[in-house]
């Protein structure tokens, strides 16, 4: 084998320099099973519904030990061209930084762990696996990306015992964060329908207005928790109400509400459905006015309890970046919550701040140290 | 004096055919105007930035029993001319009715209290002042018609010791029911503007909806009042609230409410607006929430509380309809709003349900009846 060893930076850039927008694979799947299956990597494509996705192992199927990497190419579009500075897909290297879309979240995260995996599987061949699941849609629906991966290796009897998500979780300082779980989120819409009328008649009418603001009322000034040992306390935010209604001497037949629950592990989708329900109809009831209540749970809370997973990330952190890192819950949403029924799972990786921005870019000294950690965490799993 | 006798019926007929849409004159009042000075009456034009309005007096200027009519022959516009099927300005006599914009509201009522007067004066010349203020803008801002008509009034020492405003005032049956008041109407805008932030961290934003929710709970659950002798209670009713956010995973800044408080004699315009800024600035007190309050009142509740002059008109009500009209003070708004201010005001007028609609109508015999019951009241109050 000619090329036996992985530069990172090389790689997050070439990786860059691929357009791979959810749903486009823009050769940065092929890429990366090229270099993998000439590493001595199973590579298998697990495509489905038009998303691609890459599973590769080293090691032997099944194994009691077998240490997985999880993460995405696809990125979020680029918005307006003439915004950028850089070229979004130019992969430049100026300033001790890797410029462009992906850069940050997550081609350098996967080009991390991809190179830490080569060096290891070649350096110290382990005894059990070493599996990397790349999915090519994580920034949009996410229904075939790391989903159809887990589905395929139930199905094909592969399985990971440990698992870490190579996503940005460092809010300002290489090292200083890494995530154990992620709060749940709900979107609820509610309308109420009740019948329009004068101004000058409400008894004649029924406001549906006075209804959903004492329902609204009440759900934001409930506390739904004060928090747990890992997780904040639960949010509860009111995200829009709307009528419409122009005419200053007319009751409005229907008024619509919005609201957004981040919730911790207290809770679930089926229990938050439930209390809303039970508000709803407590507020209507003998009212005249119809409430209907419309749920959509996008994750729920999950939390891998610190133990010897998080220390050994902790560790290798620590060693290399010289901070001890939070234990968070904190943040956005990640394949995490796809992954947490599976096998434990943890989060590591960049400083986030230019995810999702235009001149997004990645600290050239932070994509180095990211290897090193990735490549700790596989020595020390496999000690 | 050729023409001794006013034809109640083809005087309103003649009216409708005088297409006086606000703010057009439309012949209506130049055609009163020759009438009325044919008939004895000092006529004056009493014109205001384009409106035009007729003040006519019959007797003694200033006397002290000087019995007023107040009316307006402008009328709101057709609408669509294809869903009638009467010609809107036809003045059309046939199945009983005289069709047409106006018919009802309310040209009819003025060429009873025309036709009423005339007879009256010249069969009956009283000791006093007959007084006839006719208006142009009722039906529109209403800011040059009657206040205009007033304004000139007390500038040349012209005065009414009562006045009875001729509009529409019975639901269903012909007599049924007067006004001696109305209910004061006022309309607010309520603006609450926070910080925009994401759902996610509601900590880091200030959202404006908990503290307007919780503002428009309070001030909808609020009882007004109970009701006085001779008003219903006063009511508040939200009318809209928007925001129009669609993204579920942002606070927004800036929510906006509407409401309008229809208030009796309890209430006023100030002390309402002092109400509402006190609640405003309690419940902004303290959440990083700017609450700004627009407040306009369109008129002031007013009561002419039962006495002589009602007693006056309900006996000649019952005389001619055979029914005790109700002392109401229900219903949208009139001149009488403004009349209030300078003599003791009540109204009697027809059944007002064609009132604005398509193929507006009045019925004849209606018209007939109304021009004795506005005899009668002359007859009575000169006795």
């Amino acid at each position: 084998m000619t090329q036996t060893t992985i530069d990172t930076v090389a790689l997050t850039a070439e990786l860059v320099r691929c357009p791979s927008v959810t749903p486009e694979e823009g050769g940065a799947l092929l890429l990366l099973e090229g270099l993998l299956t000439q590493a001595g990597f199973a590579c298998t494509r697990v495509d489905r519904n038009g998303t691609a996705n890459l599973f590769a192992r080293w090691g032997t199927k099944g194994h009691a030990r077998s240490f997985g990497f999880n993460g995405h190419t696809d990125v979020v579009p680029i918005g307006v061209r003439a915004d950028w500075t850089r070229d979004p897909f130019g992969g430049e290297l100026d300033a001790g930084r890797v410029w462009g879309r992906g850069a940050c979240d997550m081609k350098s995260g996967v080009a991390a762990f991809v190179a830490a995996a080569i060096d290891f599987v070649r350096d110290t061949p382990p005894d059990g696996a070493v599996i990397l699941a790349i999915t090519g849609d994580e920034e949009g629906p996410a229904q075939d990306g790391t989903i159809a991966l887990l589905d395929w290796m139930r199905a094909e009897g592969e399985a990971m015992s440990a698992c870490l998500v190579g996503e940005p979780t460092c809010p300002e300082q290489m090292g200083e964060m890494m995530k154990i779980g992620r709060r749940g989120s709900l979107n609820a819409v509610i309308t109420a329908r009740g019948r329009q009328g004068h101004a000058a008649y409400p008894h004649r009418a029924a406001n549906p207005l006075p209804v959903l603001v004492r329902l609204l009322d009440r759900l934001a000034q409930h506390e739904l928790d004060q928090g747990t040992d890992h997780f904040d306390p639960s949010t509860l935010a009111l995200t829009t109400v709307d009528v419409g209604n122009d005419a200053t001497n007319v009751i409005p037949a229907t008024a619509r509400a919005g609201l957004n629950i981040r919730f911790n592990d207290l809770h679930s989708g089926p229990s938050l459905t439930e209390w809303l329900h039970g508000m709803v109809q407590e507020e209507s009831a003998g009212t005249g006015v119809a409430l209907e209540v419309d749920i959509r749970v996008s994750g729920e809370a999950f939390l891998t309890p610190p133990g010897p997973l998080s220390d050994m990330v902790a560790r290798a952190v620590e060693a290399e970046c010289g901070l001890a890192p939070k234990l968070s819950t904190s943040g956005g949403t990640s394949d995490a919550r796809f992954v947490k029924d599976h096998c434990p799972v943890v989060e590591f990786g960049l400083v986030g701040q230019s995810m999702h921005q235009v001149d997004e870019f990645a600290e050239i000294a932070h994509i180095e140290q990211l290897k090193r950690v990735y490549s700790r965490i596989l020595q020390d799993y496999f000690a």
